[in-house]
């Protein structure tokens, strides 16, 4: 069953998971941008009844577990595991917001990577056949994670023009053993890759290595051309991140500028919103995909894309340590 | 291949994950306890030449690492993933620990359970034959815990009887499809339990209901009874923790107390050691199983033990917001 490994860090599903149901719910600003139409559901502030943001985020996962499984009529009991993980201190968001469900819960992190991170985790459980249904969500809050990354909000702080703007949001996936949908037909894990560069408010800088690297190390495994998917799509680079990637890949011998987009480029409108370099966040790239890229599979407007989640793997005291951004990248490939 | 899953929450591996090696570093305190002789390496002190205690938790596990792979024989390009977490926001220890390598990189957070969930991912993952090699590691550290989830040290804060004390120490094992050594034949993963319990320095009450949940659901899914093993070990629920989980297991019809013992409770001796009611942290349960554990198995000391790993999934802010502690217990069936 050797065939089942492809090249370097790929796997090649033979019986590829299903992405059976979708769900994604975000926030006020990011309901108002480009894709705002194609959510579940657009909270109207960003506290939604709680008294803190992290609460808030917390019940953001929460409702899009719950919505997850009311749009795929799946129970609590049909899921075999949920694979989470967020950007708060020690998943909190994650925890609470799964906390009261039955479900085995693997804990992840990966920074922005987490939601392809768990795909390729949950992917490998169900063609292994340990599960016929998986649960993968991610999530991420404007404000909890300025206050835990940068400074709270109170202060007003100036944000330089290479930052990123952390999307509200939560989106979930259901892969399944069986059942109608897109297919996940390989993932390739990534290696942490850290160029130096040390501006935590430039972190698309720090992960376009890593996102290179990544979908390098694909193509090469797989022997695909980047012409095979209609769609490359990096998440969450922002512009400037988006720039050095593909000079990396044109400097490797690949041009994929005709085919490559960043999440962090599609949520929001960067000439209207004022969000800088574009987004980012955990709720990033799982909700563009829920909400947007799943709608686009299903009606055939998109038929292969690879998906790779982009991670800066810092904390604030790594950062004030004067560490560098380690950063990774996840690719999975998606077959409608 | 039904029969992969056994009841609710277990898998049962058709061809077991071997454990092939493992590596181990502590701290000098660890290294004056009653396992210190099986540990591969005792630093001296807890900064180890670095200039934070952060950067001291990642070199040992990048020293760690690399003793395990000088121990196994095995080169970087063996190992096709490593997955690894540990206490840290933003599980930087893990990060800037393996940073350096090329090995694909998984991270992950179930705090003091995260080695069993890292071993339950590691086996489906060989088991499913998408690798030959992984690498399970995670890590705490005593002052760099203390300094994030409770007090700084300068402080001198008194710490309460309840109180656990954080492991200074690393384990890694790696997990291979084949070679010589004990395997791992199920693993149930846990589900998040919250019993109410707030206060952070009485983490093992938090947790006893959470491993007695998993212990109990393995020893139903499975029909074994608590004397199939040898050890029943949990980490870490310390004194307190231990006495609520052997109570909770006699109500449901389980006597396990003849079977049972924590971590926590082994690797340091609560008399002369002045720790309160036991050790905790990720690097406790990983270091004494890949210290002082997997040497018994090898000489046939133990024949059969389930590794239950338990994790207090609370950080600083949700108990600051007055949340509870949800916790959750990985358990791993080992047979030599």
């Amino acid at each position: 069953m050797a065939e089942k490994r492809v090249g370097k860090q790929t796997v090649k599903f033979q019986n590829p998971p299903v992405i059976t149901s979708t769900a994604s719910i975000v926030g006020p600003k990011e309901g108002k941008g480009p894709l705002g139409s194609y959510f579940d559901y657009v909270i109207d502030d960003e506290l939604w009844g709680e008294k803190t943001w992290e609460k808030a985020e917390s019940k953001i996962v929460r409702e899009t577990l719950s919505k997850l499984l009311e749009k795929s009529g799946k129970s609590q009991e049909d899921i075999n595991y949920v694979i989470a993980g967020d950007l708060l201190n020690q998943d909190i968001a994650s925890t609470f917001g799964i906390r009261g469900t039955s479900i085995s819960y693997l804990g992840v992190f990966g920074a922005c990577s987490t939601i392809c991170e768990a795909m390729a985790i949950g992917s490998m459980i169900i063609d292994g056949n340990f599960a016929d249904n998986v649960i993968c969500v991610t999530s991420s809050h404007f404000c909890s994670a300025e206050k835990q990354f940068r400074f709270p909000l109170e202060l007003g702080t100036q944000r330089p023009p290479t930052a990123q703007w952390t999307v509200l949001g939560c989106g979930g996936v259901l892969l399944s053993s069986r059942g109608q949908g897109p297919r996940i037909t390989h993932v390739t894990v990534g290696k942490i890759v850290d160029k130096g560069i040390k501006d935590a408010n430039n972190m698309g800088a720090a992960m376009a290595p890593a996102a290179a690297d990544t979908i390098l190390t694909h193509l090469k495994d797989t022997g695909f051309a980047p012409d095979y998917y209609d769609l490359i799509l990096t998440g969450d680079l922002g512009i400037v991140g988006k720039r050095i990637c593909e000079e990396i890949m044109a400097e490797v011998g690949f041009d994929i500028s005709k085919r490559f987009n960043d999440c962090g480029l599609l949520i929001f409108d960067r000439e209207k919103q004022d969000v800088h370099a574009g987004a980012s966040g955990c709720g990033c790239c799982a909700s563009v995909f829920a909400g947007y890229l799943y709608k686009q599979l299903l009606e055939g407007k998109l038929k292969r894309i690879l998906l790779v989640a982009t991670g800066a793997l810092l904390s604030p005291t790594s950062t004030q340590q004067g560490e560098t951004i380690p950063s990774i990248a996840h690719a999975v490939s998606i077959e409608s």
